[in-house]
């Protein structure tokens, strides 16, 4: 039976909990020891995936190794684009977005966290379809041709999307139990002991106080200005 | 205002998101641009640090940078001791105990996820103390003189610790909040999307059913075991 890879795209400046989230759920798919043995899922292989072999950066400063370059990775069966303030520079370098594109055209799972999914639409590969991004980046999606769908994990076809940073946990759960049944789902969550208990219900902007919001806003007004820019510099080439 | 260090241990075989989640939380204090600038809390610095410079593999293959190594790390105001299948070795490694020995006697908390709690012990820092671990490994609390207390974050005077993986974050929130205050917890909370939603209700084994819990343990016997081992070996040498 044939591997089934997944390969999760980095990027200098990504947010790395949009990545290692889902990559700790999709990982424990693959082998050894692996939870999906006992099921009727084939063996998988997770890649990290990068323009080089040498580490990037993440947005906050952890150096992560990919295990792989847009050169030697193979043809992946789910793509998923991680987001981060480092959008802007991938946006910018033709070569990522081209890798995007080639990968997400032939993948059966096309898939962001976060706002990756700006991302995604570079890559042409969300014109008409229903998207989900963090919640502060929202009204980026119609620039690429995407509706923004209220949700934490949103699907239209092959094209799966999350929320903000931690959904990419719910969501790759998500995609546990399509590919191998929701018993190894469970059994995955089980093992992350994914309980989850937050100490203040201030997760979404409906819930949080004004307070919070202000500290968060101020401090992503830099970040959403950037990406907004680089979408509309590639409006005016025709690239998106 | 000088520095407040939080440091991360990070070794060959962590379990990456007991690490990479508090990590995406606390390493959101520092600067810049920083949430915590709007609070009286000082800028924080965050540390990943390991044994030498070179990239560690997590235990589903993730390799990850430190950005500085024990002999470079400076005294830590927060030492976190993540775990894994690799506490088995580094158990066995006297420099790493060593280093959460020395960090741990001086920090003004000494805290874990997951199995990190066993390292936390092995360095003589649980004596006496209560606290917690991933679901499946606390009969091994008292095997380094701690009590298990049932709670996905525990706190016992300065040491705060926090069961299996995924509580970790909501253990770096609880830490936020100590340190910075609740708005600033609550802002982070928001910037990353943390509205837990899973698609299923198994993240507790009060809660999995019996096919989940079946398949996660028979994944975690030999991982369980080696570590039993390993603190068994120490005792004989009385280095617990």
């Amino acid at each position: 039976m044939s591997d089934f890879n997944i390969g999760f795209v980095i990027f200098t400046g990504i947010t790395q909990l949009d990545f290692t989230g889902p990559f700790e759920v999709l990982s424990r798919l693959g082998t050894p020891p692996s939870i999906s043995v006992a099921s009727k899922f084939p063996q998988s292989r997770t890649h990290v995936v990068a323009k080089t072999a040498q580490a990037i950066m993440s947005d906050r400063g952890l150096g992560i190794m990919p295990s792989c370059t847009f050169e030697s990775c193979p043809s992946l069966d789910v793509l998923c684009v991680p987001g981060g303030a480092g959008v802007v520079e991938a946006l910018a370098d033709g070569e990522t977005v081209e890798f995007i594109r080639r990968q997400g055209m032939q993948a059966t799972y096309v898939t962001s966290v976060c706002t990756g999914a700006v991302l995604l639409g570079a890559a042409g590969l969300l014109e008409g379809r229903r998207a989900a991004t963090h919640w502060a980046y929202t009204d980026l999606l119609p620039l690429v041709g995407a509706t923004h769908e209220n949700g934490r994990v949103v699907r239209d076809g092959n094209i799966i999307t999350a929320g903000g940073v931690t959904s990419g946990i719910d969501f790759a759960l998500r995609i546990v139990a399509e590919l191998a049944g929701p018993d190894v789902a469970q059994a995955i969550q089980l093992a992350i002991e994914y309980d989850p208990a937050p100490p203040f219900d201030a997760g979404h902007p409906d819930k949080a106080n004004a307070v919070a919001k202000a500290l968060m806003v101020q401090r992503n007004e830099i970040a959403h200005a950037a990406i907004r820019q680089g979408l509309e510099r590639l409006a005016v080439v025709g690239r998106v």
